[in-house]
């Protein structure tokens, strides 16, 4: 059964929730977003999202009226009128609804709130392992700001999927690592360092990201946050990516190259259990 | 009095043109779309916009499955119900309505058609000639491709309405000129070629752009297709740039620097009439 969204202050159903055609967000793609899971009454970050979506929406000089709290008690409501147990809330503020024209300089409208919510079966947690593709980072030099900027993410990963692949692996010119097209890459090297590339603004500060740089760390596994090279993947003992979808996820195959032999690595899995101890007992 | 609006098979009033939330479009960026100005009974290089809409959907793989005949018709009944004289009409086409995911791989969806008719008083005719700023070009790598991922260009322009200025020219990391936020420019040298950047990839093939080489050619006017300098464009004769809103727009000063002492040059306004002279005789 289709669900119950949220469009700009009211409760629709699936069939009603529409958005105006002058939306900037349909035009230009001038809009921001969060994607937020939960699992019964646990939300997983759900401060870090919000925070991060405050902030996308700073650089953008979108003016957004709304509190965290109002948002969580939206999110609430939603989850409550989908009786909806697992699932994942998608939520995204548009400048808002003008005559097209590219120039916001002046413009005095309200930014276009919009929450749709997707129930799931059970939090995703395939441990097999997944492969991933390598290709040439070529999105626009703010990636940094999560925005709906995301046709370049939407060709990758559908070249992955057409590859049998679950992700695509961006690299820069000069053959460091990026991150991937809707994840964090990290890798654990020959010496046990746990590497992923720093926040220099090529890559999305992750949520799940940080959290797992911090678990990790509390747990005395040594963190590098520095570029790394597309041969520094290939040669790592464990690979794995992070995401609000899909927490910590273990990648064994790189375009044709097997990482751990093919096999998921132990400390990707420890680190996994440590997300979500974390948030079991919080 | 707002207009009437073309959405998906319908022609709507413009509070009820609405999409659905769960349109590609809103969520990636992933649509495409043209502008066609229309006066009277012209309208300006039609055929240029609609096969050029052909060629971005092919680009993108979606399945779009209206003639140019048909795109035509409706064009036509929205000039006719809105009795509209002078105008523009912006045509997105997205990849359809789908649960949000990155990847379209496998996914079997209609797309949208949505077109929106702005009148107009007159055809854009302020000939004083206009202000540019230059920056850095930083969007993704296919702008070849007439896409809605516009906010690098949406924040270009908001920056040269800031200072006061019309456009934005995108300057590549090599220093030469791509092109402007919204138009394609030319530069005239003072060997009297006029210069405009070959279609390299990192630029839109613009349809005025196509147009205006034709004419200026026929009127032996020499044309050359290369990269040219930021230094270049401050050391030309004349600056003017094309689009299909603005047709031909000299630009007298970029940045801090006067261009032609500040004063619209003849070569500009020559184009300018031909342009309009073709069409007329059409």
């Amino acid at each position: 059964m289709p669900n119950i969204t949220y469009i700009n202050g009211k409760y629709l159903n699936y069939e009603d929730s529409k958005i105006h055609v002058n939306d900037r967000g349909y035009h230009f793609g001038d809009a921001v977003y969060e994607v937020i899971v939960f699992n019964k009454n646990i939300f997983y970050d759900f401060d870090g999202h919000i925070q991060r979506l405050f902030k996308s929406l700073k650089s953008l000089e979108i003016k957004f009226s709304l509190s965290s709290s109002s948002l969580k008690i939206i999110i609430n409501n939603l989850i409550r009128l989908n009786k909806a147990i697992i699932g994942s809330v998608y939520i995204q503020v548009s400048r808002g609804v003008a005559e097209r024209n590219h120039s916001f300089h002046g413009l005095n409208i309200e930014p276009i709130l919009t929450i749709i919510l997707t129930k799931k079966s059970n939090i995703q947690n395939d441990l097999n392992g997944v492969k991933a593709i390598t290709l040439n980072d070529n999105r626009w030099s703010r990636p940094d700001i999560k925005t709906t900027q995301l046709l370049p993410n939407v060709l990758a990963k559908t070249l992955a999927n057409k590859n049998n692949a679950y992700e695509s692996i961006f690299i820069d010119n000069e053959g460091y690592v990026t991150e991937g097209s809707s994840s964090n890459i990290w890798v654990l090297n020959k010496e046990n360092q746990l590497i992923t590339r720093n926040l220099d603004g090529k890559i999305l500060s992750g949520i799940t990201r940080n959290s797992i740089s911090l678990f990790a760390k509390k747990n005395n596994i040594t963190v590098v946050e520095k570029k790394f090279t597309q041969i520094e993947l290939y040669n790592a003992k464990e690979v794995f990516l992070t995401s609000a979808s899909s927490f910590i996820m273990p990648i064994v195959k790189i375009d044709d190259q097997n990482i751990n032999q093919g096999l998921v690595g132990n400390i990707s899995l420890e680190l996994r259990k440590l997300y979500f101890d974390n948030f079991k007992h919080s």
